[in-house]
This record gives C-alpha cells, structure tokens and sequence, in this order.
C-alpha cells in the first residue's frame, strides 16, 4: 500500500475527534497521531520518526534525521511567519504547504462586515439601541459601497472572496499583486478555494497593479483592504507618509500589523485625514490597553480573530483530503509554500 | 413642446438644487415648483392647478379639479402605505408610480451588514475595542454564511440586490413571492435596478415558492429576510406560532413592522428559538423606551434609517429621467404601483 501514510499533528487543540474521522473516511490509508501543544510541545521520538506528513502550527522537527520518512509539512496558518526559522523550511526534500484559503470565508465577511459596519453606521446605531431612544431624526446619511472604488494589496484567497462580495455590493475592484499578472494563467488562483466564493479564475478586477505601489496608491480608492502577506517587501510599506496621501480612504487590515505604521496610521485617523480604519491585526500585538490605536477616530479594532470560524478544520481536512491525492497521484500540491517570496 | 411638464414636488426637505438641475439638464421641458412640507403643508391652488406630474411623500391632492393637468404622481417612498387614503389613488386617469429600487443598495447594504455583525459577532467586539483589552482567547467561533440558506419573504428590489449579496457569500438562495414566478418574464424585475446591482432577470434563487406560505417557512432556512410590502396579506403573517417554528432561524426585517407579531417576536429571540433578529421596523414605530424588543437577546433595532442615503434623490432622478421618457414616448411606466396588490 503506498497510500499508507502516518499523519503527526501537533497543534494547541484538543483533537477534532469527527473531522479526522472524515479524513479517515477520505483517507482510508492515513494514520492520525494527535498531540494538543498547548500542553504538550514535546513528541516522543518514536513518533517523529514514523511521521510521513506533519500538520502543526508552531511546533517543528529539528533536523531532518528526527523525522527520516517526512514528506510533507502542512501548516495550519495562512501566513508562515512562525515557520520562516523552521530548520527544515529550506530542506527540498521536505514539501511545505499552508492553510491558504481555510480563512478566506471567515476574514473576508469580517472584513465586509466592518466596512458595511461603517457606510452603515452600525456602531452609532447599536449605541442608540442600548439607550432605547428612536433617534431616526439624528442619522446623517452616508453614501453607499454601490459605485465605489476597493483596492486589494495583495490579492490571495481571502482577497479574492472579499473582492467577490464587494463587487456584488455594486464595487469596483483592482488589484495589486507582488508578480505581474498579465494573462489568465497569472491570475488565477492556486491557493484551495471553496465552491461558491471568492476569484479564482482572478476575473473580477478591472484593473491590475504591480511594481510601483505609489502609482496603485495614488487611484484615490474608497477603500484599501490590506491583504498581502507580511514579508520583507511589505512591512511598513503603509508608511506615515503614504498613509497621509490616502485621504478619505478606508482602510482595513486582515494581514498583518507590521504592514502599516502604527503611529502614523493613528494619526491619519485623528486627523481625518483617513475615513476609518478597521483592523483585526495591530502592531505591537496584543494591543495594550490605552495604546491610543484602541480609540483612534472610526477605528474598529479587534483582537485577530477574523480567521476564527466553526469552518476552519472541516476546511483544513478538504485541503489535506486534496493535497494527498495528489501527492499519491505525483501531481503538484495546492497551498505550496513560496519560500523565495516569504510565503 | 409636448414635453413641456410641471414637477411639483412636495416633501419634507429643503429643495436638492444639484439634483434638480441634474433633472432639468436631462429633461429641459421640465419646470419644477419645490415646497418644502416640513414647514408648509398647503400649496397654493394656481400651483396645484399647473402641475402635470407631482412627487410627494405625504401631501396628496383632494380631488380632481384640484389638478386638472395631473397626469403622474410619483411616491418619495418605497412603500404606498401613507397613500392608500389619497383620493385620486384609484383614478384611473392618473400613473402611480413609487420610489422601488431607489432603497435597494442601501437597505440591501443595511441587511447584509446586520447579518455580518451577528455572525462575526461585531457588537461584542465593539464591547471588547471600549474595554481595550485583547480578549481573543474569548472568543467563541460561529459558522460562516458560506453554504447557508438564506430565504426572502417578497422578492422586489431590495430582496434582489441582498441576494445578489448573499450569493456572493455562497449562500444558497430561496425566494416566496405572492405571485408564482414560474417563467423568466415573471422573474423578471419591473422595478428601477441601478447597474450593478440587484438580480434583474431573477436568475438568483435556487428554488420559488408561492401560495402555501407554511411549506416556505418549513424549509429550515438559516436566515429569512421579510422584504414584502405590508398589505391585507402579508399583515401579523409571522405569527407568534410560525415564528415559533423557525428553530435556529435569523430574522431580518426591512419591510414593515406589522408583518411580525411584536410579542412573539420577542418571546422567540428570548427563549433562543431564533438565532436573532435584525429590525429595521417595528411595530409600534417609533418603538417606546422600554419597550421589551429594545433588549430582546440578540437582536439589533434600528430606527427606521436602512433607506436613508446620499445616494436617495440622485437616484429618485434616475427614475423620474426613465419615466419622463417614456411618458413622453408612450411607453409603461417603470415602478408602477399594483393598485389591486396593494403596493
């Protein structure tokens, strides 16, 4: 049987008892061996060794003899930040994928849900409520997202179903990507895409951007959803001095914190120089109490939570489902990890 | 000049000058006499006399020889509630038509962003942002709107541009209509669509249901939008006994309060019979401080607001530059009111 494979989990969970039994059902061939590290972060040497494709978020083998018949790292992250000091990251003989697109559903109706949140005043309406006053006489209206401009930075998985909402909403939508994307080949996808979401033939943006992040920058968009991976290339990119030229823009950040200038971004919502910003992830994180982020002017803070969904293991299992069928098929797998672009 | 015309217009705002300058550059032979009915309810008998087409909220004329050149009313509203006591209502020697389609993105927008707040639990993250503190760990995943069902009670324009919405989300898409909807003509729109939005051809909704509305309510929807018009038929529709049926259910309501029985309404959130509810209306409206719905758990009220838009009059001039043309070329009226509907 070469479909036998011994699958070594190790992640800070209690084991999801019904979604291996589905991977099982999937995988007749495949052995699960579950370590919670939350409380465990040591694995018994016998089990690396029997390891043939490993599933973790933090935990890594040392060196490739701990781990002599490890083909495949699969990890349970969309970016690969906790990985990039992952001794066998680099080892070519190891394949290495990520949860690409297990998030996508999930950030991308955050994100919706905040910009909405704002155009529709949620916030102001959910504080007229608790006082119990119909107040219908003070709403000042807002325009609407119908016909207006969203600019993606990076545009990976939860880019693209955010774009597929947005454009449903009446939207315009262009990109901005790390490679140029000229032809349909370019733009498509290879990250795991559930049925009924997001772009991935990448057919929804009128226009495409690369190279010059001045030249995206200055479209005076509506809004900009920062969406790119956090690598060498991109963190601090937003700058103070590219935030103060995005006047009237929103801004939502479902990446990461470090992407964007922490202080000049508080300052360009004080200023009203930025329409509002909605961030799920902050630099430095946690945010402390009384960082000045927290109340910064049309601001919607939350505590990275935007990947969190009921969805996301069943999600990891049809990725994994996937990928081993085209390992035993010697085909390329989906979610492969970019180490010469950092993700 | 068969074109010439005289718009009276009759609502509770100041005149929107750019508007009606943008309607007399498209309509040349237009005239428009503006008075605000906030302040004035009477209009002078010689403007009544020389109107041909009058926009209105509230104000109606009493009869006939009132106004002698009246060929087309035009409601400011969505709804035809306020005018079901107008005395040239039922005349057949003058069009109604009503303001369908010009709330669309907005209330589409407001249903969208209230169904995103619940399920990713925006008020409580809103709580935690003002504690300042970094509560992830909390956190308690839901679902996602990925693969739910969402079901539009009355499938008009607000219904069609939620669903598009909704669709784009990967939710599954059910419609009941009062009508059957069996052909693509009779799915089809006859209301105003802005570009871009909405679902013209009422190609979106997977299944139609008509006529037995207890077989609707059976299909365990995860979400029911009512967005029919309030009539005899619709009226107390959700009863307190159908309400206590729809187990797991989210309720939006964008249409009229008076279709849900306010008391069961709130026995149904409180008891977690229903998910939630979002309101828009209620019944009574305004909803008195201390009213019970107010607090009823998980739900959001609003104070009749989701139509409100800085988009509204731009786009009631679209419909009014529609019809003045095909008035003037003899053509059907687009958003005629349904005298024997009610709406």
């Amino acid at each position: 049987m070469t479909n036998n494979e011994v699958l070594l989990i190790t992640i800070p969970f209690e084991p999801f008892v019904d979604n291996y039994a589905q991977l099982r059902k999937l995988q007749p061939g495949v052995e699960i061996i579950h370590y919670n590290t939350k409380d465990v972060d040591i694995v018994p040497a016998s089990d690396w060794a029997r390891a043939t494709v490993h599933l973790t978020l933090y935990l890594f083998p040392q060196n490739r003899a701990q781990v002599p018949l490890l083909k495949w790292v699969h990890l349970y992250s969309g970016g690969i930040n906790q990985a990039l000091s992952a001794p066998l990251l680099n080892d070519r003989s190891v394949i290495w994928t990520r949860n690409g697109g297990v998030h996508a559903p999930q950030i991308a109706e955050w994100a919706v849900a905040t910009l909405l949140a704002h155009y529709r005043q949620i916030p102001t309406l959910l504080k007229w409520q608790e006082s119990q006053t119909w107040r219908a006489a003070e709403y000042v209206p807002r325009g609407d997202l119908l016909g207006k401009t969203i600019g993606f930075l990076g545009y990976g998985a939860i880019a693209r179903h955010t774009a597929r909402i947005a454009s449903a909403c009446g939207m315009r939508v262009v990109a901005y990507t790390l490679h140029e994307k000229n032809t349909p080949a370019e733009r498509a996808s290879r990250a795991f895409t559930p049925a009924r979401t997001g772009d991935p033939a990448g057919e929804i943006p009128e226009e495409w951007y690369s190279g010059d992040l001045d030249r995206f920058l200055g479209l005076r968009m509506d809004v900009l959803v920062v969406s790119a991976p956090s690598t060498e290339k991109t963190r601090g990119c937003l700058s103070r001095e590219r935030l103060a030229r995005l006047k009237g823009c929103y801004v939502i950040n479902v990446a990461r914190g470090d992407i964007i200038d922490t202080d000049g971004l508080v300052d360009a919502l004080n200023d009203g120089t930025l329409r509002g910003a909605a961030l799920d992830v902050t630099d430095p994180e946690p945010l402390p109490e009384g960082h000045p982020l927290w109340s910064a002017k049309n601001a919607i803070v939350t505590p990275h939570v935007s990947g969190v969904s009921d969805e996301y293991m069943p999600r990891t299992v049809e990725i994994l489902d996937e990928n081993f069928k085209r390992l035993h098929a010697g085909e390329e797998l989906i979610n492969l990890v970019l180490r010469s672009d950092g993700y």
